[in-house]
């Protein structure tokens, strides 16, 4: 259970799947897994049901799916209209049916290609919430959400935490529901850009590929925060470490050798070269999803 | 005067000189012009100081400095240092010398070239606050501000009021001042990319390329509001106003005319081919301005 | 007819709508118009068939097919799908079935957003030549056509003729084919993002956004040429123009006008203020129609 | 002497220091080193000088000059003028004195932060090849070089290898002198960002952050061909390889540890993240550096 303290991964299903290894049942934590062969999508859901799960995972309480679909990152547009529609799915189950205002968050930097997920699902959403201010509800026949988005940028850019600008204009705007979209880090590079984690919990500390500080969750904004996010970095440490672990024979190994890793490679991420492709693909598709999931 | 309901400007300059045109005297407002020859730098200074003035000109009580630098749109780099020069020199002169937070606002559309000014601008600001929130005041020695800045984007965006945006931000972040830089319309295509507004009125309705209908200013934030702006386009429907009013030899004949013009030109704006090199060497010129005024 | 000195327009059908209004009956140029009421897609195919045709419209001997579409810069996803298979089908019907290397060239500039579209279309084609090239022609297994694209940029950018630079890229990778891609400039505001323009006579001076002053046909390039384009922009000169001739009674009286309208105009363009979303949708239309064409 | 073949450098330098880890001698290559101080600026220069020394080294005969610059990943402005000035003074010493006309190339995928330097770099660049051709020579007084520039892109957008493009650009305007400008692959993180590498050998096979399997040099272009690298990435095999080799004892246990590491690794590269700043910046100081030169 060393190896937690050094590999950082946002996967629920990651963590879960480190206790595996190391041999630990889990009180508090529920997992059903469900494969669809046919379109080649593998769903896993975490459930974090007690605080004391939630200390061993080192997550809050809540539902973790994931959709594990091991062609997302190819080019055909049919399968990844069968992506956003189980996207849409399993996010219409959690949003009911009810009318509501939701106001989607692009998390990330636009400038840093593994990071964009966020701003560019953003980009091609349909945007309803200023139409229905404008001409009238009646004029979205149908359209149970209205939509409002926004890019808050990172704190580089803006000298803010995201947090701040978020509560801002949630607290100005009203807002029933918060959906955050962010890239996430993984422990493995095999799920990068395959990967989507839909959670009820929202984003929490050291979380995305930023390393946001802050919670961003319903007990910081007020409102119910779903998040959604798609591993499109490792950390440059952990992919050292992770490698160096499957070399070590004993325990002392292990720890000595995770000493010699240097600090510098924090600030480093590891990411495919092919990252521009992938990532303006999974970004359409998330963006699909939601535009399913909201009208 | 008939034609200031047609046609539109967002610079005090022109609205003067509109009057000029048709001989009239304003109360309530008075003109001061500089003009630094070598430099090739022409200062105006309209001051709008009655409500009475303020109702004729169409915009309200306050200070318009308007800067106009034949050569702006041109490559010279020195001659650009001079201008960020004379713009922090007037921006120190309203800001003072005592320690201020301040949230400088990139207004505009990123994706219409145009338009980009204000996002442009923020992308080379030096971004301070959170430096100071990290590693304290003490880190940034003489700095007298300290700096954040966002780029709301725009209501087809957002599905927000620009104004909701920076209201919750401003509500959440505590800045003593609020910078808006926004791309401005102008009434004659001369202008374009040569001038620089700076007012302490803020943005009101009718301003800028997008045409926002809330006001952005100091009654609306609760802080104090400077506005820089330069007019990057001209309105399509003022063009061909302004051209045809030339020809036109009786008051009947214009208002016939303009009868005549298709309101579809009221959504279309008129820009110089070579809009990107302008706007990218006019965002330089004012990031470089704030960030000595602001440093 | 004067008028056609003054006012420039990309469209064949435009300049073959001029003659009309003079009442002009032209040899050499032969009209089919169809209506597809259901789909609303409006299609005109204008043939110039001699030399005469061809001085008298200003455009080369060849056919000009352009459709229209009312609503093609409104968002609905399927009724963009029929235009993109509008498109594929007169693409199909010069192209043929036989394999073919086609060289894609996105002409215009992608930091002006009207002026993007060619860059646009180039950055979601499918590109294949590189795979056939590296596992085999029996990779791409059924698809006829093998595909590079290129966006050379404009001359502010390269110090190059755009010419120069495709002629160059032709020469070394040999397409048997080169289908350009540009935004084009329209005489009426109402035909902007609503109509494309597929020509087998490549691009000839004048055309384009940018003003191209070399030809890119097959006389220069030694290989067939195909040029599909959209209207996005107005010159400036033109709607002025247009409108004070609408309001001129006299022949005399509207060449007077014409002499006063500012040659500074000519530097300048009309678009509309949305440009960004409509040049972004109508570039995945095209994209999507050359996809299905060249699959 | 194994860590070679595994470990993967673009930088003359780190393959000279490698082998004097190794304690070899090598003939052919000579090292000279300078140090000023007080800029901060370390040089050293590499001339491999025969055919053994190109074999020992795996990089072709000539001259690699890097500077080191440790802050050059800092803010601070006259710093990086000093360093655009002592490239431009190395370039000068390359160039000479005559009347030329260069073509600069910005190799590599603006769509990935990363491999965007190169065209970063161009976006900066004087462009005057066209203005002599269209004001003459003499419009230009006292530059002595003319400049073109091209982006030509990679291969995943193209369909093209980038020296398909580039030899037909130049063979249809005739430069007398190509400078190709190129993110690298370092092999140690401490470089990244702070090393620029000028050659006057052009790129060979291996180097570059998008792997170029074609050189393009002298013998291909038939012009002489400079490269300007700098270090933006580290290969993530590299990352982990390097790490593990310091832990292994034993050259077996090394070995056997190279062979452990996933093969999925040889398409991840490792990056800071804040590299959208860096590249940025670097970009910038390398744009100043050619302006100067080329003026």
């Amino acid at each position: 259970m060393l190896g937690d303290f050094n590999v950082r991964t946002d996967l629920a299903l990651e963590t879960r799947e480190s206790f595996e290894e190391d041999d630990v049942e889990l009180r508090g934590v529920r997992i059903e897994e469900t494969a669809d062969e046919e379109k080649e999508i593998y769903t896993t859901i975490v459930r974090i049901e007690t605080e004391n799960g939630a200390r061993a995972m080192g997550k809050p309480v809540g539902t973790y799916i994931t959709l594990e679909a091991p062609n997302m990152s190819s080019e055909d547009e049919d399968y990844h209209r069968e992506i956003s529609a189980e996207l849409a799915k399993h996010l219409r189950a959690i949003l009911g049916d009810k009318e509501q205002t939701v106001l989607v968050v692009g998390l990330g930097n636009r400038e840093v290609t593994p990071d964009a997920l966020g701003p560019n699902v953003v980009n091609n959403l349909k945007i309803t919430r200023h139409i229905a201010k404008e001409y009238g509800r009646s004029s979205l026949e149908n359209q149970k959400k209205l939509v409002s988005a926004i890019v808050p940028g990172v704190m580089a850019q803006t000298g803010m935490e995201t947090l701040e600008i978020i509560r801002g204009v949630v607290r100005d705007t009203h807002p029933q529901l918060v959906i955050v979209v962010d890239a996430l880090a993984a422990r493995s590079t095999r799920r990068l850009n395959r990967t989507i984690q839909i959670t009820d919990t929202g984003i929490n500390p050291g979380s995305g590929v930023g390393n946001h500080r802050n919670s961003i969750n319903q007990e910081k904004l007020g409102v119910p925060v779903i998040a959604i996010g798609v591993p499109t970095v490792v950390d440059a440490a952990t992919i050292v470490s992770d490698t160096v672990e499957q070399l070590a024979d004993t325990k002392e190994h292990r720890q000595a050798i995770r000493e010699k890793i240097s600090p510098h490679l924090n600030t480093m991420f590891v990411t495919p070269k092919d990252i521009d492709e992938t990532v303006k693909r999974v970004s359409y598709t998330i963006s699909e999803g939601l535009n399913m999931a909201l009208s």
